[in-house]
């Protein structure tokens, strides 16, 4: 048997398939879990690649049969159990052994317990994985944060393990300790848009054009072979055609209507706003999945004011040529976030970098990063994305479709928290003068709070305070 | 001269408005700054009161000029001053004396400044107080948070200083800890939403209606005397009507369109995503200032794609109906956001008192704050304002008036971040399902997430993992 050059502690459905990854890729990988189930069931499962496995009965079991410096991934919940997990394990480690917390953690936390370790002699890595399941299993992308050393250290087994995109791993250093995780979190939010965006096409096409589940499969299907390939347009044709295994029909007209969250939505909501850049087109994904838990105040709302939509008539090209533009602004908010955090925390991110590793095994991976990665490339400055000269055709051609579709859709009943939000971060963007004005003049009447002048005068309030 | 009853220190604007309010109210008080100016500039002002002032030269002087146990009201920044403050303060203090924060502060501080106080027998107070100066000085709306003990203590002296609605004094004990800071920051985020809609609706009525600023402060003077009355659309009249000094024509046109603020806008969109309460209204207030700050970006978009935006056909009633729908979905949206953190909190807060106490003195003070403390009173559910009877007739009037302005407004290029909000609020939850099945459907797919059946059968997962 290898001796083991990494370690996996947890065993539940992306700890194991990341363990067997690395085994079928050739890195010798020692794994333990908590309780005995899951080590039993991977073992199993891991027989083709017995030989680069070693099995622990327990923590100490696994950190004895890694050799020092260490590298120990824990995939267990980034939360209290983390804390708890580091308690137990690092009493057993040794100066520049690595901890590595493969998990979706807040990079606050992430930060806080780099921290820790390092005070401790240790390193703490906070590794954004995505992918699900298939990804871990097969090649996931990932978002390194930790420092130099460890990424020296991890590079080797984390490349091997990534989905390639054009032969190049989907995987790199974001910067230290919580840069990783922060950049897991923004694309998570980003994904949360992406799904709502299709929850509000698929609900204008079923329910205003009346399509089936099928039809509306096949039209996702259509557009996943053009400007939107991506895999969520891919799995949306592949749900939305699925029938219930219990005669329900479409297994979407068999699903309850509503939405879960973890917390990473969130997360890029609120840092997005304790930055400055509001995130609204996440905030209206995240906002939708809140509401549809309200299922009593939504039957209630529908009995008293009635549920009538009408009818729409929708372009398909248009509506491809909208979806497009949204999803270009939609990136556009999620570079801001991540400029704005990279100056906030002195982390140096590099846009052009996390496109390029989101364009194969993530959840977000679409035709459109490799634009977006050529955009950066090409200078565009991160917070402008919107700017790069390659996006004037597709948000000249789309943003009118957009229009037109939002108005329609409004009019005629339809919610459209994130395609909505869209559009109107853009038409506030292409006015150089807005409305700003008359809300400091407001604060200066209420509040004696001052204002700048367009002149440059030093008049710095309004002539009800003279 | 009379013995002080309570001490204030820090007199700034805030602090030296409520503590001449308090003089002129017959409350004696002792008043302390930490440099002498602003102590000099008060001694001046408040020579009418001067029997009941007594001007203090240090900290420790104002602790020795009032009785045990005491009342010493800080009105200082409420980030780090605050807490330097308290290292300074506290080992002057007896058991059983009572400090009160009156500034705007994050009700996470305030809750840690409680607890600490406690642990040394002493007891904080967070007071939030709306009004402004003018408030401060003449009645301010004041949202108490504290031990009931505290609040038996000050009751008196803040029933006094009160804006009076109809003879009450607006002011209660919200309560404990940071009840009365959290209150006082929703009714700052409903400010901002307010402040947003009104400056959306002078942004159609100025460039999509073509009226000048004293047109529209005419409209608003009207508005002002029928449902819509509120302290926000009176200043908004004022405002657009008044001329810059510097001969620049209205005074609007003479400010730069950069919006600053604060902290309480952005801490209520971050609380409420922690609490699965989206404030989608709030969030498009606190998103539109964030980025009028983005002066440059503005002007590239705006040079790149053109600011062409088309005429409006406007019709005042139905705008008027439209902004009363809206600001009854603010409200709801608010209300919503308090009784989340009054069941997290444990903190019992009272829906219809804090209507009630909103109706005089502060910000947002509206006549529709006494429908709102009417419907709370009748007993409709603190998250479900918006199902309340007697807002029935206003919804079924103003969302097809305010879905008619949108529609409009969107086809024609205006950003709407507040009322675009509005509508998608509403257009969500009238619809007893929505799509968020396609949502748990794509999440079983891709992370075996799992998914509830309409139907409760026990089928968690899709065919796809057959």
């Amino acid at each position: 048997m290898a001796a083991a050059r990494i370690g996996v502690y947890g065993l539940g459905t992306m700890g194991a398939a990341l363990a067997l990854n690395m085994a079928e890729k050739g890195v010798a990988v020692a794994v333990a879990n908590r309780s005995p189930g899951p080590l039993e069931a991977f073992v199993a499962r891991a027989e083709p690649f017995a030989a680069r496995i070693t099995a622990c009965g327990s923590l100490a079991e696994l950190i004895a049969a890694l050799p020092a410096p260490r590298l120990l991934l824990a995939m267990i919940p980034s939360t209290a159990p983390m804390d708890a997990f580091l308690d137990e394990v690092m009493p057993l480690l040794e100066r520049g052994d690595t901890v590595i917390d493969a998990g979706n953690a807040d990079f606050h936390a992430t930060r806080a317990r780099a921290a820790r370790l390092e005070a401790a002699g240790l390193q703490f890595v906070g590794l954004g994985v995505s992918g699900g399941e298939e990804g871990a299993r097969h090649g996931p992308s990932m978002m390194f944060g930790g420092s130099e050393a460890s990424w020296q250290a991890l590079e080797p087994i984390l490349s091997r393990i990534a989905a390639p995109y054009e032969g190049a791993p989907c995987v790199d250093r974001m910067g230290p300790d919580g840069a990783g995780h922060f950049v897991k979190t923004v694309h998570n939010g980003i994904e949360y848009a992406d799904m709502q965006m299709i929850a509000e096409v698929y609900d204008l096409l079923r329910h205003g054009a009346g399509q089936s589940p099928a039809e509306i499969a096949a039209q996702f299907g259509r557009w996943s072979k053009g400007p939107l390939e991506s895999y969520l347009f891919e799995i949306t044709a592949t749900v939305l055609a699925a029938e219930d295994s219990h005669g329900a029909g479409p297994v979407v007209d068999a699903i309850l209507d509503r939405a879960g969250q973890k917390g990473t939505g969130r997360w890029t909501v609120i840092e997005a706003v304790r930055l400055g850049q509001s995130a609204t087109l996440i905030e209206g994904a995240v906002a939708a999945r809140a509401w549809s838990a309200e299922g009593d105040l939504r039957a209630a709302a529908g009995a008293a004011f009635g549920t009538e939509r009408d009818a729409l008539q929708l372009d398909m090209n248009a509506l491809e040529a909208a979806l497009l533009a949204a999803r270009v602004l939609e990136y556009a908010q999620g570079f801001r976030i991540l400029a704005a955090a990279s100056a906030e925390y002195a982390w140096d991110l590099e846009a052009a970098r996390i496109a390029e590793i989101w364009r194969a095994g993530c959840i977000i991976r679409a035709r459109l990063l490799d634009d977006i990665a050529g955009a950066f490339r090409d200078g565009a400055p991160e917070g402008q994305l919107l700017l790069a000269p390659r996006f004037a055709p597709v948000l000249a051609a789309g943003i009118p479709a957009l229009r037109a579709l939002v108005a329609q859709a409004v009019a005629a009943g339809y919610p459209l928290p994130v395609l909505g939000a869209a559009l109107a971060f853009w038409d506030t963007l292409r006015q150089p003068r807005g409305t700003a004005a008359l809300i400091q003049a407001q604060r200066d009447f209420f509040g004696r709070h001052g204002f700048d002048r367009v002149d440059g005068q030093d008049a710095r309030h309004g002539p009800w305070w003279d």
